[in-house]
């Protein structure tokens, strides 16, 4: 769309994105700093480093609540030919910028406070109790959390029909609601269930040998920049590093940062972290640079990001014509420490199956589980149809449900996640969305392109990412996730797409 | 001393602190991009780099020209408590600040705005000049320069009797003008050039077999850690890694981050390169954390930032007491790779000294010679006693002069340095200001403590860096580098004690 009106209304447009813009470069440098403090600082810098973040948060904050920002969205709302096409570069900037700032602006800076405060005394209480394997340690804490939740939930509201998650959740994935995970997430939880049944009573398994060879860190180093520089990920606009949790942060499109971690007898657990994070990159490296700091230079939801790295990570580099061409290459890193391991040692020790109580260290099927038993309890506790005090009797029943698990006590129970300590709630679910758009994403590129596979055999990459840019990146937020879900795959959201890829690469290996 | 005055005064002291405090905590941040941006920043990135960085300086700026703090200072300027003794800390904070928002608020904005655009083109020019060996292609933007040079010193001003140097090199060296220069100078040139005639003439000289000797990179790394760990730096609250030029970063006392550099066939450039910004970071570690961001907590000036870098690196680093100590190590580092060296080789090699042309590449006794050069065309040209299109005559007459070498073309001469090309200029004498107080400092040092080499032998550093925190470090701005000079050694500077330590050290090592 041209923008043809008026002066004044494109001076207002203007100067509202130069807001954006001002606002978003600090931002970046806050992003930054907490980079550094997580991969490189000196310990004795995290003093000095908090009040360096407060300060940027404080700028930051007064900069995006600015009531001149208030007044500019109001016009450009008001000029229809700006808005008359909702998805033209105009309407989708002032319609998310509007988001921000409703939602910036809706809660009382005394719920702010009180939320930092409690939050950080959550963390706290939280690593304590998990250390002592004791949640009633936690209770009081997280009781004042909910309240603090529901508070919060009222201040924003939810929409005819909604509940007070929706409120919260849409934090992480704008628009999605509880009724809207619910959907695709029985369907899942009833198939995987009987999924996992078969595969856990099947006598034929693939063998872990690989999972526990040890191979050197100066090679696995070497070999996992390799595959992640094969499939697109591009270092001269980025970095990784090693840190304890795997990340990917960057302060814009052209300089984005990834961390792995490397263990000695497990270079599988490397390669996947360090494939599900530069899937995070290659989704923000796809972003535009002329549009940085704007809604359309930026990504979509987490669940859209968590797509990006999921793909990478399982339907590219768990599939078997991935490790047509990758099996290869160990020998060329590792050299003869990796004799003896056969191909179908390593396709299928990457995806072994089995039920653990760590959602962390759960394999790609039974990691919906994890989730889906968080998004269930989670919306229990915020809608009052669960006390905190029932929450380790409610979780380890689910355990014993869905994964056939007797929890063995807190610490690997209720206690294991960091997220609700931090008054986080309603980011859970968009982990299994992200794997539920990967695979509805992947099977369409499938459609678009039916050589991929073989493309993959010989090491090629670059048609599924620039597939990717095009389809998923370039847009920025001109579509909501769903909305990008039909646009991208012509169907809404569905389960189907991700059991049919777990199904089909599973049983067999299984001997299914 | 205690403040005892009424509370509005009080009131006045801690809010003009609080200012300087959020000035410097924002100047902090600016300072880690920087860091970032040479050290591990992907090329991609520079341009946003630029945006964050410029809007950092337009807010710092806004913060540290503030007329508020005009204001504040003035309130406390007139409390006679407050400043009555003026080695107090109450004091020289308001007689520092005070200091840097003249500094500030004196220049006009057109002209720190000309300033910036001239130094990016005079950066770009010279680079390009440089390159085709060509100093007439970089003279019409150096004239532009030296034009804003001499309209920057009006503004600023200069003493009784004082010339317009003296303004400009204010900026890193408060309190120091021409005149105290040349005081030091002058005897410095005359006793080192005949001291390089005498040892150029000797027919023995050190072994330059270590300075040719290949170790591999990865042990040359861990030495050169180990050492600087050694001698004192603190890695809770620093970190070490590579650039091309080695620098000292840091945004506060317990985050101090060095570079250095390897090339394989000489460990003697990265170990000093090393212990120099080791020097510098043991200075900066041992500032104040209470008295952060206020002149109380930071260092003095370039010049005795410098002394202390070359104490480490030349009074220390290449003293024989610290080789009885440092050889063995070798072995321990570099196994058989350093067979074949003997005591010898190894301290007479760091200790060669050549007349040379480039400044950066200069052995401790000739570097003077270079700054000394710079010095005094530089208070020429600015002074209007040397047309700018006069500057390669003038430069290679000298090098003729004083270190008997005929300069083959610009590059090697006149163009070498980014400094003039920045719109810097006062800013070379720091560096051999820096040698003078080190060798001061250091023999009062050896005054107070006899025994220190002997502790070196041993490989103990903590008595000298303990000494170090005492009288230069913990201070802060109490006093400017003259009077902390007269504080610490009870003597002004001078260049004899300088000499004392080359011609002591030089002599016997050529055979004299």
């Amino acid at each position: 769309m041209t923008v043809t009106t008026q002066k004044t209304t494109i001076s207002a447009y203007g100067r509202l994105l130069d807001l954006a813009r001002e606002a978003s470069l600090l931002g970046s440098t806050a992003q930054l700093l907490g980079w550094d403090q997580e991969v490189l600082m000196p310990g004795g810098g995290l003093d000095y480093r908090s009040r360096q973040l407060a300060q940027l948060a404080r700028m930051h904050h007064e900069m995006v609540t600015d009531p001149q920002f208030g007044d500019l969205l109001t016009q450009c709302e008001s000029d229809s030919e700006l808005t008359a096409d909702p998805t033209s570069d105009e309407a989708v900037n002032v319609r998310e910028l509007r988001w921000a700032y409703d939602r910036k602006t809706k809660l009382p800076p005394a719920l702010v406070e009180e939320e930092a405060k409690i939050s950080s005394i959550g963390q706290h209480t939280w690593a304590e109790a998990r250390r002592n394997k004791d949640f009633s340690q936690f209770q009081p804490v997280l009781e004042k959390i909910i309240d603090l939740l529901r508070r919060k939930a009222e201040c924003y509201g939810w929409g005819e029909g909604g509940e007070p998650w929706d409120a919260l959740a849409e934090d992480y994935e704008k628009g999605c609601t509880a009724a809207d995970v619910e959907t695709v997430f029985i369907p899942l939880r009833d198939r995987l269930q009987s999924l996992l049944g078969e595969l856990m009573g099947s006598s034929t398994k693939p063998s872990n040998t690989f999972n526990e060879l040890p191979l050197p860190l100066e090679q696995q180093q070497k070999f996992v920049k390799f595959v992640s520089e094969t499939i697109g990920f591009d270092y001269s606009r980025g970095r990784l590093d090693t840190s304890t949790h795997p990340f990917c942060s960057g302060t814009h499109c052209n300089d984005i940062r990834l961390t792995t971690r490397y263990h000695e007898a497990n270079v599988n657990d490397a390669l996947g972290s360090t494939m599900h994070e530069a899937g995070h990159g290659i989704y923000e490296q796809g972003l535009s640079y002329e549009h940085v700091g704007t809604p359309m230079g930026n990504s979509v939801s987490l669940g859209i990001h968590e797509s990006q790295s999921r793909m990478w990570e399982n339907q590219v580099g768990r599939c078997e014509a991935f490790w047509r061409w990758c099996y290869p290459k160990l020998g060329d890193f590792f050299g003869t420490a990796i004799n003896g391991m056969s191909f179908e040692d390593v396709y299928g020790g990457v995806n072994i199956v089995s039920s653990g109580f760590i959602r962390v260290e759960a394999d790609e099927a039974t990691y919906n589980m994890h989730i889906m038993i968080r998004f269930e309890l989670e919306r229990a506790i915020i809608g009052g149809d669960l006390a905190v005090a029932d929450i380790p009797d409610a979780w380890n029943q689910k355990y014993k449900e869905y994964l056939g698990l007797d929890v063995p006590d807190d610490a690997k129970g209720c206690l294991q996640d960091i997220h609700w300590s931090m008054a986080s709630m309603g980011y859970f679910p968009t982990y299994t969305l992200g794997n539920l758009y990967a695979a509805q994403f992947f099977e369409k590129a499938l459609k678009d392109m039916p050589d991929l596979e073989g493309q993959f055999e010989r090491g090629e990459f670059d048609t599924l990412k620039i597939w990717l840019n095009t389809n998923i990146h370039a847009p920025g937020q001109r579509y909501r996730a769903a909305d990008l879900c039909v646009q991208v795959t012509g169907q809404p959201l569905s389960a189907d797409p991700l059991l049919r890829h777990l199904e089909g690469k599973l049983r067999p290996l299984y001997g299914i």
